[in-house]
């Protein structure tokens, strides 16, 4: 039927841009400004949608993980930048939940999650997220966000999750307007519903 | 900083259990059968949460992709049943979108979706998702579906994805309650928030 297997592997370049990567990530801006120059290189590499993201652990801001989205390339609705980012930080930290060894650890993405994602979080185990550009800066330009709970940021903040929005707005939003800009596919908007 | 590489694999004994699947599946409850059969092999088999899915054809009855909850094993809070039947359908279709090429496929997933899954099945291109247990099954023994939509299913057949539920529920209720009756751990419960 099938062979049961799924391989997700960050493009080349964002293996070589991650690996010299070097020190601490002290502030929410320098940690912002990582997620959207991945962001922003997925764009002009071309290898996937406008979007990073990236795990830190909040206190020592060391980078545990990060990811792209990869919907396209990988066929794979799911490889939003979020949930690569998430999926490779618990394999790096051998588990599911990212806050199982006493370390809190959060995401950092350079657009507000779809609704997928944001349910993912939850799940994940992170403790706090950071986010760039808004929901609407990604619709503004033709992709669906999904269909969030009306109060999605309370929907996490009831849960113990803080949230920080318009982390670098501008730079982050300019990054979807040079995607489509550029004749980047939207790949997931009315087009496909 | 991470190889950039995650791989999710079935346990040996689903991709033997589905090599041996033959013929089609014609009616719904043929078809959640089989997912309940993964939920149920998946409690007993000790590899994961109690629930499983599959992918289908919708016309023609053809088994495309099955999944198993992996979270525990696969240190991968994304590694629910749905979204592993979703990514291993768009693997085996080639492309992200499983109506891309004008064959209409489902989801029947033996669980109602949890907010992360909800999330997925508009961007996965499934034109109809079939449930068996509800949200409130899962509930029951302390399972967190997360935080969705106030009207989830109205959220889903507004976007043309139409949902069939209780499809078989008592049956896919039963493996729930034998998970936890045998002290399965509940992983993404509140002890975790």
């Amino acid at each position: 039927m099938q062979n049961g297997r799924l391989v997700l592997e960050l493009p080349a370049w964002a293996k070589t841009f991650l690996a010299a990567q070097r020190g601490t990530f002290a502030s929410t801006t320098e940690r912002m400004r990582l997620a959207i120059e991945l962001s922003r290189r997925n764009v002009t590499e071309r290898t996937g949608g406008p979007f990073g993201a990236a795990v830190f652990e909040t206190e020592t801001g060391r980078l545990v993980a990060a990811g792209v989205n990869m919907v396209e390339p990988a066929h794979c609705s799911l490889a939003h930048a979020e949930m690569v980012a998430l999926a490779l930080a618990q394999q790096r930290v051998g588990h599911f939940d990212l806050g199982a060894d006493g370390v809190a650890r959060e995401l950092v993405t350079s657009t507000e999650p779809c609704a997928m994602c944001l349910g993912a979080i939850p799940w994940s185990g992170v403790r706090r997220v950071l986010c760039g550009a808004r929901d609407e800066d990604a619709r503004a330009i033709g992709f669906d966000e999904g269909t969030k709970p009306a109060d999605w940021s309370g929907a996490l903040t009831s849960r113990g999750i803080e949230l920080v929005c318009d982390v670098l707005r501008d730079e982050a939003g300019a990054v979807l307007r040079q995607y489509a800009q550029a004749g980047g596919r939207i790949y997931n908007g009315p087009s496909v519903q």
